[in-house]
């Protein structure tokens, strides 16, 4: 990877790392049980790709980090709580996220519910508390977060997702699960970032192109590192999307067939972005990071 | 009950729920099981009182009941989340709830999980897409209903009440549990119905006064109720808190003790009404309706 591309990811990561620590740390009033446990989820070692994304496409815009720092907590606040739940007995049952016992296995499953649901719920009142962004934008950011996050939204594709297990499913239909599930909130660190930094209706038209793009290439490279990833890298083994009979792309198209799909979606993603008619290069570099990622 | 109250609770009892399960039922692109168990626990016979109290309380400062629908209808649904969750093998493990299997029951846990994630979820959305709301209201509220539902208020309390299961609490921490867990809601529905309503800093102060103690004079009854109840009207077995070591106000007080601190908080709660000075005959009968409600 390139090393400008290495600093800024390095540089971002730990900021909002920092900063969501920082915030969940300075919560008064809460049991200490249960802040513990938020800390521990949220410190996990993500990649913290969406509030990354989020930034990139504010700045390709010409807005300002700082001004979005609110929001991409936000967003990655959401992405966490669904992993917690995601993780539960009831749901995936997974013992372990990125090398770590997941929330429940390390606390108990009614925290890990109750973490979910604060981290949900507090992402909302953090965009709601913001000292930079406008009431019309909060509103709006807000109403895209729910959106994206919700009923129709990322919750629909964890349904989705888990009644269609151990049933054949078309690709058309995988990929409306995934749009859902993954593509949602990766959609929205695209577009509000875009919106936020200034972009007009057209090109925000054309950023939502480039966000589904973007959202099934990152699907279909997470399902072929369930394949053939190395699990220290990943920090979780390898092989649990066919040990539950997960509909994948692997599964639908092969590995080469899932190679050549990922390979589409990441050159509509980055065609839409010249459309965009922007300084895109960082979202570019991003965007092959993502396919090109090993964990 | 005067019949007049009587009439007012139905009907607004009939019109909320109405128009929450048209909202469910207009989801577009959401599962059907999801939507059907989403539909099910918010139609499950709940009383709707804090919907209730929030038009009352606004329409007690001169407002407009059909102006804050949209916030009534978000606040029972973060009401209706609370209980899916708390209702799961992992919490407080209930079959039933308001004499109907509960979710996880009735359709299955994982099912429960997302149904909760999705109303909560949904409840920010329908304040963002109001269409009667300025944007500084619909901050201010979605500000005000993530403080009071989230980790450091009805979340926190979720997680005090369970972490003091088989502990003996002082009436001071059982109080802040009360306080957390089902106070945060009931105030939110008296202070922000004042503020939609248009009531002034120095009314809202006034208000908050009249909220705490409301919703504890709730919780009292509400642990009366599952010493001394009717199954048949409650919906659900008595005893479950002396089965559980639940920290209860009879627990603490003894019956008597804890009809006595019920009526005075009461008192306390239609003083503040008093000298909010406005026309509260409405708000001051709901309370006392809350206090001697046998379900």
């Amino acid at each position: 990877m390139d090393q400008d591309l290495s600093t800024y990811i390095d540089d971002h990561k730990n900021w909002i790392t920092e900063e969501l620590k920082n915030c969940i740390h300075g919560l008064e009033d809460i049991p200490n049980r249960l802040k513990e446990a938020m800390i521990y989820s949220i410190q996990a070692g993500g990649k913290r790709i969406r509030p990354i994304l989020l930034i990139a496409s504010c700045e390709a815009f010409g807005g300002e980090s700082k001004n979005v720092l609110s929001v991409a907590m936000a967003l990655e606040m959401i992405h966490t709580y669904s992993l917690v739940h995601d993780d539960l007995p009831a749901m995936d049952d997974d013992d372990f996220r990125r090398g770590l016992p997941t929330n429940h296995r390390k606390f108990d499953e009614a925290t890990a519910i109750l973490v979910g649901d604060g981290l949900l719920t507090l992402s909302f009142e953090i965009i709601a508390n913001d000292m930079v962004l406008s009431n019309k934008q909060k509103v709006y950011v807000t109403k895209r977060l729910a959106e994206c996050a919700g009923p129709t939204g990322m919750v629909a594709g964890q349904a989705l997702d888990m009644y269609a297990e151990n049933k054949a499913v078309t690709l058309d239909e995988l990929e409306k699960i995934h749009h859902l599930k993954t593509g949602q909130l990766l959609s929205f660190a695209l577009e509000v970032g875009a919106y936020l930094g200034g972009a007009s209706d057209s090109e925000l038209h054309v950023m939502k192109q480039c966000a589904r793009f973007t959202g099934l290439a990152f699907q279909i490279k997470d399902d072929i590192l369930d394949v053939i990833g190395d699990p220290d890298k990943l920090g979780k083994p390898i092989g649990s999307d066919e040990i539950n009979d997960k509909n994948t792309y692997p599964k639908l198209l092969g590995l080469d067939g899932a190679y050549k799909q990922n390979e589409k979606y990441v050159q509509k993603a980055k065609q839409a972005l010249i459309r965009a008619n922007i300084d895109s290069t960082r979202l570019a570099d991003l965007i092959d990071y993502l396919s090109e990622r090993e964990q």
